[in-house]
């Protein structure tokens, strides 16, 4: 086994990244238990994207150690699982709110699919960068256009519940902010020639850190929030 | 360990189904505490057989990792497992709308695992090529006649419930279109000559991962409605 | 790693046992949550079987991917733990039914170890092979005496439930046809001078899968029918 | 892999020992589910002893593959952990049947921690080998002497249960003759000069087994014993 | 695989640390079950940092096996995830009491991980050393002020419960006296010039076991004792 030395800020990274996304997803899988059926959904949702950013991250690890880099290929294949995941925690917590069609829980899916997809192609060149580059870009616009404009801000909007529309409102902010990492890691690599000598790893691994952990965990927040009000209620 | 390149998409189609699977298993098995008591043994079937599609796509990848192509032998260990298992999950679905006899789940559980032996058998020319994919496919249509035109249907369709009926409607199109991917893999391999370059790898892993993931959330899904159903009812 | 080929039907039937093992064992734990109470002790006893078995095919398949055989130890210290297990669950069932003396259940656990212990000592030549067969074969028969004359079976016939004498008596065929296995390859072994190519192998994995598959799913099976008929009373 | 022989009894009683206590540390676990609250503590700590008797046997087999013996460390690991938990366990058990003091708690803990961990020094030479022996052998006989005339004597005898009664007499008797093992081994490695050819460790590992599982086992059995007589009056 | 030899002092403290925490996380996470809603989140947060604990100390384990002392970014991995965890336990633990602002936990979880990240960055040589040293012993101050000045020790104070306080009193002790070995070695390798030749592994790692082991059981007991009171009242 290669030894990491305390100068590797790379590996670091992936050691930090793995045991905070090991806690979370313990933590939300152990928060289902104190919370209202209907959230639960959510909630285990965002515990299996921690879950597989702790099989990416290991896996990517294991690379960083061989030498060499990390392929892009090990960060693409944890977001192609568990952004749609996030997309679908997003589309049942708006649902606690008000019936939303089945037509955009299967677009959401779709789209969220897609965008890791294509970036992914672009990456590997199995399709032209710039082009990849911009349909990943419309695709996440598609799923922030939906998160702002769409049938699940009408739900959390007109739903009594203030700890629903604060929980929303942060969690949209992640998709919007903390998601923006992504396409900036894709342009990087796809036009400015930039190739991994670990740096790119540490920005995605912080960012990963950040989207699933703080994603998460504000979920179960709201779902605590949300049941005890109907406790004490 | 050997790193897999970021263009190697056989690599990038077993991380995903193996990601994918996981999730599928981990969601399925928490969910049984969501749903009634007759529905928990059908949504455990499918979590099993996500489970060991786990454990096989994640062989199958070291196999990849150390060169040389992907023996089938590979995929049709995790079949010969997790197939039973799907039709066992169907049998006890249908189960709910009403009585069906002990010896046709006995006649389904003996040919689903026929159909796989057998093919492997023709596979590894332990047997004529011909007459295995022939005994294969008329296992495959006699557990589609079952599925069409026997008890199972006629259970479904006397039952009271639009959500099972149309998540009997779902998974049967699966076990009809989406293992029709079995078959030809078959075929191709042994009567067109085709050796495992990776290519085929990838199409068992994608058609693993919708036929395992879909029929799972399918099977999860209907559960949930039906269980809601009665709690409000 | 060493890739297994695709004609390796040694290899095949140890991957197609540690899945089926797995999948029982899972499905037997997560199974005790539906049954009553007194049932919950020999369900698990059987998944404990089953886990244990999977432990022990795991080993085997190395040992086996190392080449040159697979020394039949691996066997015996899976058989050592779990035909005991498998025997404790039978005593458990059968009390479901009116109290046994507790002196039964040390006579049992004591002879189930002894009969695997000693056939042990004997493939390895740390006592006489004829000898050490001849204990073996009057231990199991002691349990088979015990089975079909001694207390459990008064136990079991006196009980007024149906599913428990069904239940039962298939139990006790499993253990009297398909241990039969585990003389006969002693004796092949011992007194043939068979060495284990790889076929031996098979003859045992197909038989312990289907020993602790089935039994697994009968205890299961009827401890469910006992518990709803309850239920429903 | 190095593959263990049919001959090499050293490795069989390590295999046989960690599935042994696996078994035993699965089924303390879900049989928490079926006792009082009072009840539950004590198993718990059963269960862990067993459970890290499990990662010790397995480090050991590995260092028994690698040539060469096993030293004597791979034991006193686990052995500082489980004896101290067992211990508890023994105080939290007779804590069912009355309060008792918190210094008592706290004085057997660090007591069976430093009877470990003296030895252990002894071994390695970094004490006085005939100084760490009769430390550790005093510290033995001081918690012998607490389970015999202290506060948990008392305790356990002024209650009404018999169960409580009968499953406290045969801890301290697997306190009293199943260690003796203990303080043995070391005489005979640190004075007769003795060194681990493999029989040191059959020893260490049966004692392990029956000293664990049956401890473990016992307090699982009075506690259900003890849960039923409740549930029926 | 390395064989830790008897003298190893190192080895022998990771091997116990391994397994202690393994046990406290297990021991932990069980018993959730047992206590009262409000607890359970400071009970979880704990075998959280135990079971963080087991990840890093497994890895350092492997990296001093590799020969060549432990790098110390193996132990700072492992601390910026489970000292913000125990941190956040203890806030928790003190809103059991009263209700606390939400701008103090972040305060507190800011403040932990900066302390753990600075001390790495000077240990790295990213940031100057007697710098990195100061800000992190500033940042350890500040969460000691917190906890005997801040909201938390008012919430607490002014609790009517006796074992809550006298739960906080020794996690505050932990916090301060525990903690300072963190400091501690900070210096000792920064400016004393001090290279970890295994002992220092061997103090951090006591500490660890003593810090985790003895937080974790002291939350978990004053939640029991606290839920106990509730029950009986």
């Amino acid at each position: 086994m290669a030894v990491f030395q305390t100068t590797d800020l790379t590996a670091a990274s992936y050691s930090a990244a793995l045991f905070g996304l090991a806690a979370t997803a313990v933590l939300l899988l152990m928060g289902t238990a104190w919370i209202n059926r209907a959230w639960r959904l959510p909630v285990v949702l965002c515990a299996l994207a921690a879950l597989v950013g702790v099989g990416a991250v290991y896996e990517g690890r294991q690379a960083w150690a061989a030498g060499g880099g990390v392929p892009v290929v090990y960060h693409y294949v944890g977001w192609v699982v568990s952004m749609p995941l996030q997309v679908m925690a997003l589309y049942f917590l708006a649902q606690t709110a008000g019936r939303l069609g089945a037509g955009l829980f299967w677009r959401l899916v779709v789209v969220a699919v897609l965008m890791v997809f294509v970036r992914y192609l672009g990456e590997a060149t199995y399709m032209n960068a710039t082009l990849a580059f911009l349909i990943g870009l419309v695709f996440w616009l598609y799923i922030l256009g939906e998160l702002y404009f769409g049938q699940m801000d009408d739900a959390v909007r007109g739903s009594t519940g203030d700890h629903l529309r604060r929980g929303y409102f942060w969690l949209r902010l992640i998709v919007t902010i903390g998601w923006a990492i992504y396409p900036l890691g894709n342009f990087l690599t796809a036009f400015a020639g930039m190739t991994d000598d670990g740096s790119l790893s540490v920005a995605y691994n912080v960012a990963d850190i950040l989207n699933r952990m703080a994603f998460g965990v504000a979920v179960l927040a709201t779902a605590v929030l949300v049941s005890d009000e109907g406790r004490h209620a």
